[in-house]
């Protein structure tokens, strides 16, 4: 016979479900939510169920929104031309950061990864594909992770837009500013000097 | 004007109360609830708000409980002769699993950290004295953590329990001195109740 109560199992085994989150720690979030007081659980899980209620994803770049345009879609002054596709929504937020991009976003809802079960049909691909179907659309960034899963995925997609004759680009790899090149891995530094640059375009950041 | 819409960012906000969890995990935290499905956040939210609701504080010992008494309490084969005092429910947990201990527990909720503002009024001291009045209870096993804290608490809980005749013991010192019980293996925790010592023993180190 167990000393946990079955209500308070049932909240460990929730946040055992977050990404990275072992039972011991989940245990310690429970106790944590449960022992303030009675009403931060309350207010912990309405805060929880009203984001479930108020948020949908944006109709046009399937970013998460809470209206049927996100604040990026619904802004008139960005450049509708250019679309920068990334795999969630923090990707969003760190290229917003940057402050270089003023064009829309389309987001993917993940990257391919057999092992992890996610295939094309997961993910946001016939949405992105209906954007170009005006003709506003000039250019695809792919701003996917640089990893095994993120260039087959980038692959993939290529060869479903080669059709569309939208251009097609990928970030920049390269020697991360402020990086020495001793710490680089060879196969970021011989992409970055395959991919070399005129001086000049790398002043005029 | 943030990309990242209101009721995700108080669940972000939420999540990053939780203990060592900072806004960058807590945001993943509130992706990971939202991405799956629409009724996942709703399931979370739910699971939460039912422990606020059905949880309770066991009347004897004040562990975490569904019902007035808890599970231990209410067991009619432990020996209620002997209390074992302890910080927390998942200490509880911890010497449980040892099989060790076949006696009832008093949960104080916390240790006297003046720190964290958290004094003797805080504590459920009142409710373990009240234990002592009808007799049954012979003697008081201190199995608070390792710690100053831990220790400045066992002390004064020495000295409230001093007049009232019951004999007070301490773990043993086989815990590693500055560690939680809850990162004990069972073997060093069940050692360690087995070779309890007198509390002026402990304090004569």
């Amino acid at each position: 016979m167990s000393v946990v109560p079955k209500a308070l199992e049932d909240v460990v085994d929730a946040f055992a479900q977050l990404p990275g989150v072992g039972r011991r720690t989940a245990f310690r979030y429970a106790l944590h939510v449960l022992r303030a007081d009675r009403e931060q659980a309350d207010r912990f899980s309405e805060t929880i169920a009203r984001m479930g209620r108020d948020l949908c994803r944006c109709a046009t770049c399937m970013n998460i929104s809470d209206s049927e345009q996100c604040t990026v879609c619904a802004n008139p002054t960005r450049d509708r031309s250019v679309i920068c596709l990334v795999e969630d929504m923090r990707d969003v937020i760190s290229v917003e950061a940057t402050g270089q991009f003023r064009g829309l976003y389309h987001v993917l809802g993940g990257i391919l990864s057999p092992i992890d079960g996610i295939g094309p049909a997961d993910l946001h691909i016939p949405q992105l594909l209906a954007r170009f179907k005006d003709g506003t659309v000039c250019e695809v960034i792919l701003a996917l992770p640089a990893t095994m899963e993120g260039d087959t995925t980038c692959f993939y997609l290529f060869r479903q837009m080669q059709q569309s004759g939208v251009k097609v680009t990928s970030l920049s790899r390269g020697i991360s500013v402020g990086g020495g090149l001793e710490y680089a891995d060879e196969l970021t530094l011989g992409r970055s000097i395959m991919n070399r640059v005129p001086y000049e375009n790398s002043i005029n950041r």
